[in-house]
């Protein structure tokens, strides 16, 4: 196929993980948490090993496939892409630290996956095993390019890990297949996935293989989408042809394609629709390929969905998905916090997303809801010990009505250990074990080194021809200062351009203990470019003052009430230091909180502590439900920690928003 | 059978509906459109002569059963009730008018139903056309005892309302085929319904016949409900064995037993559970029993149910039941407003227990709550053109939301037509055509007359041997001015009762132009005893300013908000009267209302006008959803309408707590 690709110029590249080693004191331990005791309980999950657990057959699928054992098809229709994320975390691992026995163990999996493929390419367990002859009939619901995706990403991971080439050419091999059965020449098909994933998959496999094809296949994909005649008709035609399922009403068609984010054409898509994680990997796709293709009309349905998100249906954690029924953004502004659905895994894709928006527009309005999301959306889905997981993040927790209604049944008042749908736990492995690709990029073109996260941490570059090495150190997110010391081998010029956070109202910069200009920045970066001796030191002072955060008054769950927020980090009450009732507790609009790091508590976080006020609360029984004198109030301490840790303690009440009075 | 009764001397006797004519601005018109459009629209509906509504079938039924039909049963399991509640309505109906017409209507179908009847005395459509011989196999689910039940208070009621027996005498035989199937002998059954209402049907029954083994069927019905081994259990088992149905697995029965408060036997419940229509209608059967053979134990499980139901799980406007799924009570405190379901037939059955209960003690507690509900939960159920219904009664509504979120998919934004399960209608038909038994009870040992509600209305009475008028001329409940004329047909003593509101904080009271001592009453009640000179004139006059109402710092939809009330009417805020985003409207604690009649508006209604704040709101492009400045706010005119008159202008807003600020 032919080379089309005229990529943005502007396009920087996010660091690869082989370039960024970890020191920090808030991650290392939980990236550690991944390699040690996550990556292995996945292994065995996948494996069966599990007493107890719902078994995942995902191994014994590929053992089906390859005829290698005897048995049925057990499992979800997507159970493959469980396996193509743990194999991506290994890559990620690998990447960072070697581990001869975790590769060992990769490399059988990769020569099972090997075996399991079709002689023409063709590798997926379910279709093989299962229903045999069937491929390509069920693309909205199946998932089956969904799950060469996964694997494809994961056979990028691996080969950047360890150069081997094995599950790499598995996975071309299978994607050279997929493009002989899509695309638009006559006998085939104009078809995409229900479930996007695959088109930022090829995207990540064009770039390894250096294959285009991959990203003309991607572009097709997202081209495709929502086109009419619509494909998901003209399957389900074909499917009523082959006398297997009837066709879906015309009635519930308009709801299922926004479903699917297929109600219409991408590029005249403008609101944010349907299932929130599907939503957020394709506008990743979309925003990927608008740069590779300098496709305005692309981007600028990108920047239209990326503002209709975050200004209309993010909650203030970076959580997306307000509604448990089919995992959906709803209506502008219904962001209701106990029955927030705000998987982890939407927050997560919303980090993909804002990464690759990033990476083009070079604003930090992007970077400051990849750490957003990060610190709060993604982080309260894992608990500190990282064996136990929420699916749904809710921003207030009311237990005994969570427990007893039926409308609030999706929200788990404490982290569960697995679920049956496992698609949060691993995908929070993967995106913890490859956080040092969100830390830095570059901009080769301009010899740009932007430092967009702050987290101890080595970054190794080539800029201009030359080998530099930033070391960071921070004691971030707990405060906002951070050094940087700049070794480029020898002296040379180029740019260190560092993120003042939005959260950030006042930063100094000091330059080899010279004052730098914080104020002059460009869409929230200070550009520091000079010609770099080696060592030189940059500090960077973030003020983090607690903020109160106030939402939109379009907004009516959180009306009359105040988030408090510190850096990037989210703060909630919970009942194990506020006691029952958090609803009760307001606290004035000029009420002080003062900051102190609790090493102990919560694996160390710095808890915010104040005074509020709670009703005067009679004894209740005697008590009328209504009355007309208001209750009195009196002033209480209350103690804040951060969202991402709460529910590691006793179970109870939790609540991100609190009133505000006076 | 014996008589066992030993009634306490207290209960008093409500009113019957010969006993008053109403005269009253408010209620005549809702009376006459019950008669002149509800009657007749139901009386269609159930003959399916209304074109576009899904069928009824209910007279159908009953020909089929006549053997004077051919073809199938259609409709629910209970769809006899509904020409039951259709046939109690008219009772009451001609109770306080004749209308030969009607009356030749219903004379014609009742001799349908004697015709319906089979020899035995068994009257139920479903058993007899689509499961004949099985009867009484599924007590549990198969309401056959409910449907029974409202048949039977039809025939007292149009019985009291026309003094034909026949409609009674079909009921006795009926009954007394039930009372032969149900029992503690040997070949008895030891059963009971799952959604009790033969109980207080039978009571009524018992009275209008003189036949007390009547009530001690209801007896036997409330006693056995609950107890060991579990009924429900013994019919699974006997459906079981007849291969009829499997059993329910014993982790859904405890949910499934309190769904029927069937969990625990009645005298030990202390908590409001399960299903609340079936609850109230459970609890009117236990009060009555209580004070019918002065049982104690089962009167402190009502006053104890009581409380926990007034004090934990009612809404400011008389609405029960939070929760959607099952239509039931949830845990203590636990309502919130938009999904509030509060079904318009459980406002209307805790005005039966209210009724029963103030009836024993006399207390205006019991009659405090039975108006709340009334002229709230209840008159919300209806348009004001008595053509459309809600069968749920939300306190909050935000239509966008509402129509989108699968959570909320109870609640409707505006009032429907007609229903599937068409129980609120004719509910709430019966309830207004009634009425009048509400105002009034004797307590015919001590000669005393209790005035309960205020509405314009002539109540004839027997006190000691005398006749006796009231006349009550009232602007109730537009102002608190309320003139009783005693006219006795010549001079003796008794006493009139006047309950003076709880609501009401300031009361005075002439008789005669000589002041009493309003303050001196005895449980909510100022005793007037005097020799009664024909035309004395009592002026009563109840303060009614508006008030603000606040919950009970344990509830947490309600924190830092306030209702409005005025007399016994909670106020709400419109869109049509407000704009959009109501959430963000907030009033300051000392804010004062004007409160004038419109009479133009919504049939006539005090509307209260005063000042609250809005958020000044930036227009919304460009505009953060979280921002770290609270908005400035701006002072904006408020006008609140009664909340039983919502959604009868354009869809829109709606919520009746208000924030509070300063």
């Amino acid at each position: 196929m032919e080379k089309t690709t005229k990529p943005l110029k502007t396009f920087m590249k996010p660091a690869s993980l082989k370039q960024v080693r970890m020191t920090d004191t808030f991650w290392s331990s939980r990236q550690r948490n991944v390699t040690e005791t996550v990556v292995p309980y996945q292994w065995d999950a996948l494996n069966d090993a599990i007493p107890g657990a719902e078994p995942s057959h995902t191994i014994e699928n590929f053992r089906l496939a390859a005829k290698e054992a005897e048995g049925e098809y057990y499992g979800m229709v997507f159970q493959d892409s469980d396996l193509g994320k743990w194999l991506e975390t290994v890559g990620f691992v690998l990447s960072t630290q070697p581990d001869p026995q975790l590769e060992r163990i990769a490399d059988e999996v990769i020569d099972l996956l090997g075996r399991a493929q079709q002689p023409d390419g063709y590798l997926n367990t379910y279709y093989t095993v299962k229903e045999p002859g069937k491929r390509w009939t069920n693309l909205r619901d199946n998932h089956e390019l969904y799950c060469a995706g996964h694997l494809m990403e994961a056979a990028v991971s691996y080969y950047e890990a360890t150069g081997k080439r094995k599950f790499l050419d598995i996975m071309s091999r299978y994607a050279d297949y997929i493009a002989e059965v899509f695309g638009r020449d006559d006998g085939q098909k104009r078809g995409y996935d229900g479930h996007p994933e695959i088109e930022l998959a090829l995207i990540k496999l064009a770039r390894a293989t250096g294959n285009d094809a991959y990203m003309e296949l991607s572009k097709f994909f997202v081209d495709e989408r929502g086109q009419q005649p619509h494909f998901f008709d003209l399957e389900a035609d074909e499917r009523i042809a082959a006398g297997d399922l009837r066709r879906d009403t015309p009635g519930q068609k308009k709801r299922l394609y926004d479903y699917f984010q297929a109600h219409l054409p991408v590029r005249e898509q403008r609101t944010a629709e349907g299932h929130s994680v599907r939503a957020v990997y394709l506008y990743s796709a979309m925003a990927e390929l608008a740069a590779q293709y300098g496709d305005e009309q692309l981007m600028n349905a990108c920047k239209e969905l990326w503002q209709d998100t975050v200004r209309r249906k993010m909650y203030v954690t970076g959580g997306i998905g307000s509604s448990a029924f089919e995992e959906r953004f709803t209506v502008p502004f219904d962001l209701p916090n106990d029955r927030a659905y705000t998987e982890t895994c939407a927050a997560i894709g919303l980090m993909f997303w804002a990464q690759r928006m990033l990476q083009i527009e070079k604003d930090r309005q992007y970077t400051d809801v990849m750490e957003l999301a990060l610190f709060n959306g993604v982080m309260s889905g894992i608990s500190l010990d990282g064996k136990s997981y929420f699916y749904v993040n809710p921003l207030e927790v009311w237990p005994s009505a969570a427990d007893f209604r039926n409308d609030m049944k999706s929200v788990k008042v404490t982290r569960q250990p697995w679920f049956g749908c496992a698609c949060c736990p691993p995908n929070i492995a993967r995106l913890i074990a490859s956080l040092g690709q969100y830390l830095y990029s570059q901009q080769e073109d301009g010899g740009e080194i932007y430092v967009h996260l702050y987290a101890g941490s080595e970054f190794e570059a080539e800029v201009n021809g030359n080998q530099v090495r930033l070391s960071q150190q921070t004691n971030y997110p707990w405060d906002g200062q951070v050094t940087l010391e700049v070794t480029p081998a020898e002296p040379c010029e180029f740019t260190v351009a560092l993120r003042i956070p939005g959260w950030c109202r006042q930063a100094a910069i000091r330059v080899d203990g010279q004052e730098a200009d914080a104020a002059a920045h460009d869409n929230g970066y200070v550009k520091l470019r000079r010609v770099w001796q080696p060592g030189v030191r940059i500090e960077l002072s973030l003020d983090m003052p607690v903020e109160r955060m106030y939402s939109s008054p379009l907004v009516p769950a959180n009306a009359g009430k105040a988030a408090l927020q510190r850096g990037p980090v989210v703060y909630c009450l919970e009942e194990a230091d506020n006691g029952a009732n958090l609803h009760d507790i307001a606290i004035a609009a000029d009420a002080e909180f003062d900051v102190h790091f609790d090493e102990k508590l919560l694996g160390g976080v710095a808890v915010l502590s104040g005074i509020g006020t709670r009703s005067v609360v009679p004894a209740e029984s005697g008590q009328a439900l209504y009355t007309t004198q208001s209750y009195s109030r009196t002033a209480v301490p209350i103690t804040a920690i951060p969202y991402f840790a709460w529910s590691n303690r006793s179970r109870g009440e939790m609540t991100v928003w609190i009133r505000e009075n006076g």
